[in-house]
This record gives C-alpha cells, structure tokens and sequence, in this order.
C-alpha cells in the first residue's frame, strides 16, 4: 500500500456521519445542506437522465456548461473567460483540486498551505510529491499571519493553495489579504490554487473576491468551483476549473486520466441552474445567514461563545463555554452519543493535531430550520 | 507542470472523436455503444434525479448498488463478497484504475503491463511513481509471451495490470493463461489490478473468467467493473472495485481524496439494473457479436483481414489489404476526411510508436446497423 495515503484515515466527515447515523442523531458535521434544491435543476437532470444523450461527452465538459461557467464568472467577477480553452468541468471539486495539483506539482516542488485545512489537501498533495509549507490563521479572528506567510515562500515554491471562503474557519479573506498573497505569488514566480466552493456563501452584504481578479493574478491562478455547493446537490459531484490556458492544460492531463469525463446528465442540469437569474444565487447567501444566525443564537444561548462565520456552511463554537474540559473529538463523540446531536472536532484540520487548537467544535448551520432547534433543544438539555 | 503527465498528448479517442465531428464522419473510433441503452435503467435514473437524495452518499457507495454488485459477481462468477467491505463504487473505472494505482504502488515499485494497452494506464503508473515493465502481445493472435511475461517480474513488482477482454487487441484470455500469469503473482508476491470493463462483451458462447477466481489469486486481485460498459451509459461514469478489505482499504483512500463519491442517482439506477433478470447481460453479448460480424464481413468484403475478435466493442483490420502503404495514423486521418469514416490508429496503444504495429486500425462496432453499413459504403466507395 502506498505509504503516504495510507498514514491517512478514513476521512472525519464519514467517520462522524456514520456514528450520527448509528446514534440517531442530528448530523451537523459533514457539510451538506438541507431543502435548498432548486426544483428547476432537478427536474432538468430528470429529463437529461432519460432522454439522454448517454455516452461520452467532450473531456473537458460540455460546451452548455462550459459557456454558462463562462457567463457566471463574467457576471459575478467581471472575468473574461474563453469557454474554449479556459474552462474545465469535473466530477467534483475534490477531483478539480486532485487534477490542479497532479497536473502541476513536480516531485520536490512546494506548497504553500494556510490551517485549519480542508482534509484532502495534505494528501494529494504529498501524494503528488509536493513538500506541505503550512501556515496558521489563528482564531479567534483569523488573520493571516503575514510575516509567516511571506517566510512560507522559497524559490522551490510551486504554489499556493488558497480556500475563500475558508472551511472551517469562515473566514473570507479581504481585499488587503488578497493583495498580500497576490504579491508573494507574483514576487516567487508561483501559482495558486483557489478553492472556492463556497463563492455563493459569503455573508452580511459582502462579495467573494477571487484572486484572480486582482493585478497580475489572472495568468497565475486557477479558481475551482463547485455545482454541489452552488445548488446544493453535494451528491451530484461536478466541479470545474477556470484558468489561463497554459495552465489549465497540464491540469486537463491529469483530468484525462484520473476520470476523464463528468455525467452529461448532470453537467447539463448546472448548465440549466447556471442560466437562470443570478439573482438566484445571491439569494442563498441571504437565507444561510439567517439560518447561521438562527444556530449561532441558540449555541450562545446554551453558553457557547461562537466565533463569527463570514462565510461557508459552518460556524465554530468554543466547547470550554458549557465547561467542557475534554478535547474536542471527546466532545464531538459524547454529544452525538449523549445528546444525539453530531459536530466535526476542529482539529479534525490540522496536520499536526498534537499542537492545533482543542477547544472547538464545527458545527455546519445549512439545515432546515426545525433541525436547527431541534439540535439547539437536545444540546440544552444535555448540558 | 508536472514532466509526466505534460509529456503525454490529448487521448486519441479525443481527437478522433473531434476529428470525426469536423468532418461529418461516422465515428467508429472513440468507444462507445449506439441504441443500447436500457429503458428502464434510465427510467431509475430519471426518477431518483428528482427525487433525491441529493447530498453526500456513503464514500464507498450506496448500499444499495453495493450490494448488488456483490449479488452480480456471485451470480456470473461464483465470488463470494461483502458488500460491506469488498465493494467500491467509483466515478468511472478510470477512476477505479486510479485509485488502485495511486493507493498500492509506491514510487520505484515496478508494474507489469501488456501492451497494446489501453491509453490511461502508463501515465497514471508512472504518476503514482510505478516503473513499467511492458510486454506485448503479438498480432495477429495475440499468444502470451510466457518467457517475457516471467521475465518482467522481479522482486521489485508490485503489480501488473491485467486488461481481458483486453482493449483494443479484443483477445480474451484464456484458462491457461491466467494460470500462468496467477502463478507468477503468488511467486512475486504481487497483486493484479484487472480491468474487466467488457466482462460482459465475450462473444462465441465463451465466457469471462475473471482472474479472482484462480486459485490463491481472492487476496490479490482487484476487479474493476464499468456500468458504462455494462449498460451502454458510457456518460454516466460509475465504475467499481472489487478485492478483498485489506487490499480495497488503501485504494478507498485513494478515492476518498480523488472524488470521494458518485452521483448518489445514477449509483441507484445502475443498481436497478443489476437488479433485472441477470439474461439481460446475456443477451448484450448476443447483439453485439451480430454487430461485430456484420462489420467483419462489409470490410473483408472490401479487401481489409480482420482478426478475430474475441470481446469488446472492437476489431482491427489490416491497412495494407487495401494496399494503403502509410502508417496507421495518416490512414485514420485520411478515412476520417475522405470517406467520412473515422477509426482510431492501433499504433496509439503502445508507448513506443516507432516499433509498434503501424498497419492496423481499430474499429468500433457497437454502432446501430445502419451506421455499420453506411461505414462500410462509404469505405467501399472510397478505397
Ligand atoms: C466531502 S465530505 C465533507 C463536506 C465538506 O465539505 C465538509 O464537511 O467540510
Ligand atoms: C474514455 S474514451 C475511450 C473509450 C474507450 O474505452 C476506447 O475507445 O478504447
């Protein structure tokens, strides 16, 4: 077995899921929303998936999608995007970011990475043959640590992968943070990966920014996002890449290879999704903000401080609040057992979980409303 | 960009495919069925695309289609599986390919390889940092070379990748070989990754015997099975993986950080189709032979030797029957803009061009008859 995949285990979204499952509670870890399908896209894939067509399409996506991920980022972030050449669709972001990072990384090339982590990017990374440089925003506010972050860089810098709004944290970073990691980016002569999945997520009256918008960043930076998110199918799995064609070319390589295409059926659907009212999309920031205000209130009501969440599925509550002397992963066991409700222990996103912060629980906001307060209820009752 | 993956071009079935596009030509290059689909396979999809679920499904698959694989490989091979544990549910069986490669090998572990090879394999071993050890099997009956075979394991092999029926040879191997190649595995200590995509396309009343099933060889093979190839839904990318735990437990890493799922609606519609009369499999054999022979016979009937084959959607034919004396690729062109029919160059299944066979081209017969008999008028007309 391979030596570096298998020092992983099984990922903390599945292993909380399931014991969710097998105690009946409600799962507020793994991030994935609840009644927000949008009627109109499903019934397109309905139809898709039973008038076909049923065989391969083009490797790099269909051209309906291609040219409505074109339109989206044109609309949304005023970027000029060739749906030709600067587009890719995938089955799945995770795969995007597998076929971003085997399609660029050389053996011996770093990367630069900013903590608490999403789990697949150690892996595919060292899997890839990259060296991990890791940085940490620190709570409570999350700043970006930029004297660390600008050491983080060498001459071996391949790139750096950069996740706004970020998961777990909810941080989004802002203009000047941006404009810092464009400088470090440009200065070393490197690339960023941009994970954005959560770009239709970002609350209280602020915008996504990617980096890709900012001076000299638009050759040097590959935005990945995610269909699964945007129309909250998480189970449907198509992602896409957009970038330059230069660089998006050596990843369509390891797209090739590693799925080679994503279901007409459901690419078609996006495409439908993706052509409706941008309106729309803007709307579903409005209705998670309220639904993380809804969680958040009940969580301080109950004596947790909960830090702020700008952005994501998630918010972060402080377990030593309700007087909680376990680590975090203790906590997040005992309430799914004892109170049947399921959080993913913070540290869950630290490479070295030995020095990540203890204390803190994920608990992910995007449900319906009456498992919202029906979690808030039981953990009441249980602390 | 990462030298090894860059060093490799776009897939040939591509760029035929898109030659073949331009060009108005019937595509009997890229692989893929015509009017096979079974209607109450998309029915499944189209209801469970509505309906939902539409989040996150179980990492290793629904249990659903789980479990109906197992039942699948009980009945036609007499395989014992637990769904629980012996069963992995892919995006695709390049996926599944993948995640065998990048899970087992670790770099400088050697891979056995039988050329001609299907065209993700090379990059991929050699991504996962492999060492391919090629042989090939020699037209036009495709015998085993039992001496070089042996001769390319070492005490460094850590697998070899077996392909039967085999792409685009169309040889199925048979008894004997399998033994022989089953014996060197248990010697070297080895694994099998067995891509048996076309399990079901073995024409002449033979049948799949899938290398599992040998003695000594259910802990050490992989079985990777494709419900794009089953089905006749080569857009649906859902593939499997079948081994024992130990073996299936570093390839489900693999997977979790590469996709981490499949479209929860069409793993519930192929487990539909599992589901049916397994006849049905059968019967897929049956039509496509009649297929096949209706082909053989229009370019015989042209002047073109066809081999035999034996399974697959495929068959080769010798250019130079019709006294075209340039290599493979100008004659896959050249039918592609002036006859309108387009075939792909075998040479494109070697990793050494200039000593591969450069007098043959693969034809696709999994076309509707109509298509079939058009390509042959068409090359009749031209040659
Ligand atoms: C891929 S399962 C995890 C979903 C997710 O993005 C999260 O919970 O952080
Ligand atoms: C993945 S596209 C190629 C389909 C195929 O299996 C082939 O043509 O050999």
């Amino acid at each position: 077995a391979n030596a570096v995949l298998s020092s992983y285990g099984t990922t903390i979204f599945t292993v909380m899921s399931t014991l969710a499952q097998k105690h009946g509670a409600i799962n507020l870890g793994q991030g994935f929303p609840e009644g927000l399908e949008p009627p109109a896209v499903l019934r397109a894939a309905a139809e898709a998936a039973e008038a076909g067509p049923h065989q391969y399409p083009p490797m790099m996506g269909i051209p309906a999608l291609r040219q409505a991920i074109a339109a989206h980022d044109r609309h949304f972030y005023g970027l000029d995007v060739d749906p030709e050449t600067e587009v890719m669709v995938t089955s799945g972001a995770t795969e995007a970011l597998a076929d971003c990072l085997f399609g660029l990384i050389e053996p011996g090339d770093e990367v630069v990475l900013i903590e608490p982590l999403y789990d697949s990017y150690l892996p595919i990374v060292r899997r890839a043959g990259g060296i991990p440089r890791l940085v940490r925003v620190a709570p409570p506010d999350w700043t970006l640590p930029r004297q660390a972050l600008a050491e983080a860089f060498s001459e071996r810098t391949k790139l750096v992968l950069l996740n706004s709004p970020m998961n777990p944290s909810a941080k989004v970073f802002d203009d000047d943070d941006l404009a810092f990691l464009a400088e470090l980016v440009l200065r070393h002569d490197a690339y960023a990966v941009c994970d954005e999945v959560y770009e239709h997520l970002v609350f209280d009256g602020r915008r996504h920014r990617p980096l890709i918008t900012l001076p000299g960043m638009r050759d040097r930076c590959l935005r990945i996002g995610s269909a699964g998110k945007t129309f909250s199918v998480t189970s449907w799995k198509v992602g896409y890449v957009v970038a330059a064609p230069a660089l998006l070319a050596p990843v369509a390589k390891a797209h090739q290879f590693l799925t080679f295409t994503t279901p007409t059926c459901l690419q078609h659907a996006v495409a439908v999704g993706l052509g409706q009212e941008p309106a729309v999309l803007d709307h579903l920031a409005v209705d998670m903000a309220a639904r993380r205000d809804r969680l958040a209130e009940g969580l301080r009501d109950i004596g947790f401080p909960v830090l702020h969440s700008a952005g994501t599925y998630f918010l972060t509550a402080d377990i030593r609040g309700v007087g909680f002397d376990g680590t975090d992963e203790d906590f997040c066991r005992h309430i799914t057992e004892a109170a049947g409700v399921t959080a993913v222990p913070f540290s869950a996103f630290y490479q070295d979980q030995r020095t990540a912060p203890r204390h803190y629980a994920r608990f992910c906001f995007a449900k319906l409303d009456r498992a919202l307060d029906e979690a808030v209820t039981r953990l009441r009752r249980h602390v």
